[in-house]
């Protein structure tokens, strides 16, 4: 009702301010027996840290992640999860001159109408520090889904600002998203892009672009019509990361000045599976998975903190000029590809454990 | 869990098939003292009901709506409010042949994979003719923020095709929209758009094209991160509907290639009211809404029911050329307006009932 | 949120007024291809419809069951299922005079203080002709429980007033259950507990009494810790049925002067199975099943509608002197014996369709 | 869905095992601007805490209570509130040796089955520790109840084994429970109480009893039929605490042997107010509070850790007799006391917050 957990059958619920004692999230639901360690929620967490390159933001954290309860003897008991990391390189001074400022297109405004109080400390609970939590948790439900089913979450940067990829999202691996800092499967694109970011920075700005994400390998079956559809729960997950303003699957927006004789995609069947020729719906029809790939877009909207002078609100009403001085990504794309993975796995894990009731139910 | 509810304060549950007995909805939640008539959820009804124009499905059905329990002496009581609309037009001998057919980019594959038996006729329980419980539900909570709050629900037909109108959201008026059949509140686009419907039709073919959706009046504080963001559930009902493949929110997929600087909405203080003088952000921060207007686009696909023969298999696995026969609409955005419409509603109730709880929390 | 859904994973809302439309349930998560006719459901309904003897309200219902959405061909197909039964024997001018009475120890008051209005006609929604949906809802449940899993439910009339059978509930047959018009198993008890209930309806009055409620073949496992406890959900169903007060399990509130050495349940390995030598637990250890019987007991009050005279307040809180003259039971016990068995059902196939979750869950 | 959370509006979410590294909750929905600091939580489970006089366990935990989420500067802010208990007085190797047993009457067995893994020590999650994080959101409830309503939660023990207070829950101050370590307001009936844990203390054995729960002060309106009715949500409340076996409300067990024209509740007005002139109902009509005092029992079982020898199985479903040798509580009634408090006050806010949805609902 509060709105701080997702998920049914695998529910996950954050908690944490920017600079309070802690960022965390508990996870119920958890299905028992996952071989699990500290290391490999940590790596996950690695990709969306802070300062771990020069184009995003140099806020020192290093994300410890600590498992407080619901592993015992490197598994998963079934027992709800407990996951931290304590808050360290805090500068409340940074953010003492911002008490009484609404920062343009920043939540302060209406974090401050609807709870008439705010911890106004680096965005508080709307800081996308936040969202270490569900990296962590979609850390686990990733490794589930790999070992179990062998699903596997491919996003990456596609857009940044007008820079683009074409690169096919079928080919890209792991393995060349990683290999530069942008991650963008395509090393050329990735060089344009990082010298956008660069010089966006140095101008004090900011700059959005488009997340691409992919998810391989999945069964048919998943996804509970008619509200809870595979792809508006995918969509509501991306539409929760802060900054995302946009999001289509398959053709998505595409399809706008598609005939259906040109975007239906045709039946056949290959290698003992019923599957599709061609694959614009993005695996979901019905919405229900078809076992094709799934693939969509997020758009980011380029991020509100810049370090230009703007003409803002204080609590008072009164006009003033806001300087900011933060520490800040000038684009989040790259920082953003392990949140999309994240919360693919956390809706994918999700639909599976209620489609496994599905399961069950057919009485064959 | 099963997918068929949505909402937690205002909670609609719809059931029914496009040939089984009925389509209703319970609504559990609404309000007590809402004045409210048959008359006036039929209206919204109508908007949406098939055979309404030349460029609309043929199929005839009334659509008259049954309100069973929940509303006394005119108006709702607190309780659960069932409506029904008994089937009438139904032809099962039209889809006998389809019994046995996977019909491309319909939802036939995927319900028998999840639930191994499915309702053929029509399309069954992932027929749009679902829709028409979430109109009546919404026909309800439109009314009560009306009357409670004044807030208005203005979606309109933005694009079909590549036909776009480039009309200003804030200066469109129901009139306008329903001034043509096509739901365009741009006179001559509509006309272009109504050609390109009546062409498409006349070769067998569908098309898709852009809803946009339009909140107004809406007060600030609506929203309740981090996973229950305003535009999350907006997202996720949009998404739900038949045939949408896509959402975005106010400057949405163009914010891409914004800069901050230009993205950003400076705070104002106008006529004693703390406003931003544009509104790129479409009416949310931080996923709470800011009092100003909400807009946003909802992507349509063709529809998958064409008339031009389909390569596809049957259920067992034999391709077959699929010669479709049964009544469809070229185009679905005309009738899809006011679906859009209702699930705004539903999911702006639902905030606002759940704000209450806030703001009755919050203790000055 | 409202309160007028029961389960998670087998959901069920129900809707209606004693005398209003009807009165119905949508089931929302039924598992596909469980055969199921009218017949069954109706059979179940037939135990609880009032006049079926002489010691039930002569209210003349057939409560004959409309089966809407969600069955094709004789089987459940996994979408929802919407059921109905049309109100016929509505005498509103019965009611009438009751319009601005706060009727004791009935729900008059706290409903008019709640929603500021509502529908005084038998009680509303407050009825205990709602009821019917819970049954007909649980009669789906019963037969997948049944055929699926062999799982019984057996309950019966065990005290009415001071009038109590000892006998051991483990030899309890459906058929000695049905043997009498007061479902109590113990013939000579039943015929004691008949003449009490005649002598009571004679005065006018009405008396209470406990139903125990009996659970076969469950299997090890259900229940949800630590608050979805299998008997705290068992208990909540129970308190949720007109007239009840009071739930225990097992030894329940005998285990009070009991010692631990006493009360605890020696585990045995017998046939191949960990079973327990006793069952004073009632069949949950920790809140979940154990594979023992499960078996609890529900205290019910006397009912609210007598035929004296008795002193109340108007609306406008003034005092009078209230007749009862509606129809009504001198004693609930016979008719809710399938209420009870429904609830329970309710309960045991939400959590064993939750419980298929864990165990999908757990890897092996 | 997988049964660690509580409420809708007010929801905790409990973590944490015995001796694992902490026990904590997330509360989600707490109101914003509750004054509360952490020293009033501590006193509230310093009430609960072990080793606090010599009738209970002697484990040595301060239950230090740390708050990492959700208060800014002595405020709740709205945003999800994490407190945490670090375990310290772990001692392993006292449950080394119960690794592979099955101890009679506790969960080792249901848990093992449920998950196929289980953390042994100190009975894992299934310890009656997890009630701390209860406790702690409690007071937080029991906080924004006492200042926003004036509501006060009185609970105390009644009975132990066959002794049994008949002091009248009307009279009955917090000082009268805390005026000795029983925490039974009838100082005689303490001391017999007292003298009764001491002897199945020495005899190395355990004893049940009966805790009231009273609440005062309730606005009338609270509670959401027809499922989630006011008693049906506290009966499901108690039941979910360890070692409770029984619940009922008002007259209770009682009731089954009164007549209609006994046990119904007249109506008066006196001051200005509704009331009735005996409360037999225990303060709730139809599932709603009346405004009346509520009154209410919850019965413990002995508990089933016990310093006597037992025959039990391993895991192997081998016999062995089984010497407990760890801490435990001989009568859990005088630490239980401030959980049925904490239950209670979290059941209350809950539907008060939800209440709250309903009277905005109405149109007045």
């Amino acid at each position: 009702m509060a709105g701080n957990s997702f998920g049914e059958a695998f529910q996950i619920t954050t908690c944490g301010e920017s600079h309070g004692g802690a960022v965390g999230v508990i996870i119920d639901g958890c299905p028992a027996g996952i071989p699990i360690t500290q290391a490999e929620i940590q790596a996950a967490l690695d990709r969306r840290k802070p300062g771990q390159s020069h184009i995003t933001s140099p806020r020192n954290e290093n994300d410890e992640i600590h498992i407080l309860s619901g592993i015992f003897e490197g598994k998963t008991t079934g027992t709800p999860i407990l996951m931290l990391a304590y808050n360290q390189d805090m500068r409340p001074e940074d953010y003492e001159h911002l008490k009484d400022v609404l920062r343009p297109s920043h939540a302060d405004f209406t974090y401050q109408e609807k709870y008439g109080i705010r911890d106004f400390r680096g965005s508080g609970r709307a800081s996308a520090r936040e969202t270490l939590a569900r990296v962590a948790a979609g850390a686990i439900a990733q490794k589930y889904l790999a070992i179990n089913h062998g699903i596997e979450f491919i996003s990456y940067v596609e857009q940044v600002g007008s820079i683009k990829t074409n690169i096919d999202h079928q080919i890209v691996t792991m393995d060349m998203i990683e290999n530069n800092i942008v991650r963008c499967p395509d090393e050329q694109t990735a060089n344009s892009m990082i010298s956008l970011i660069e010089t966006v920075k140095s101008e004090g700005d900011s700059i959005g672009g488009i997340i691409k994400g992919v998810i391989r390998h999945l069964p048919a079956g998943l996804g509970e019509p008619v509200f809870d559809k595979l792809h508006a729960d995918l969509g509501k997950a991306m539409l929760s990361i802060n900054a995302v303003k946009g999001f289509d699957i398959g053709a998505g927006f595409e399809s706008i000045t598609m005939r259906g004789s040109e975007h239906n995609d045709p039946f056949i069947y290959e290698q003992h599976k019923v599957r599709t020729s061609k694959n614009d719906a993005g695996g979901v029809l019905g919405g229900i998975s078809t076992g094709e790939d799934i693939y969509f877009r997020v758009a980011f909207k380029p991020v509100s903190t810049i370090h230009q002078p703007q003409q803002t609100l204080t609590r008072d009403n009164e006009s003033i000029t806001l300087e900011a001085t933060g520490r800040h990504d000038p684009c989040v794309l790259p920082r953003a590809v392990p949140i999309v993975d994240a919360m693919a796995a956390l809706v994918i894990i999700d639909h599976l454990l209620r489609s496994s009731v599905m399961s069950q139910r057919v009485l064959r």
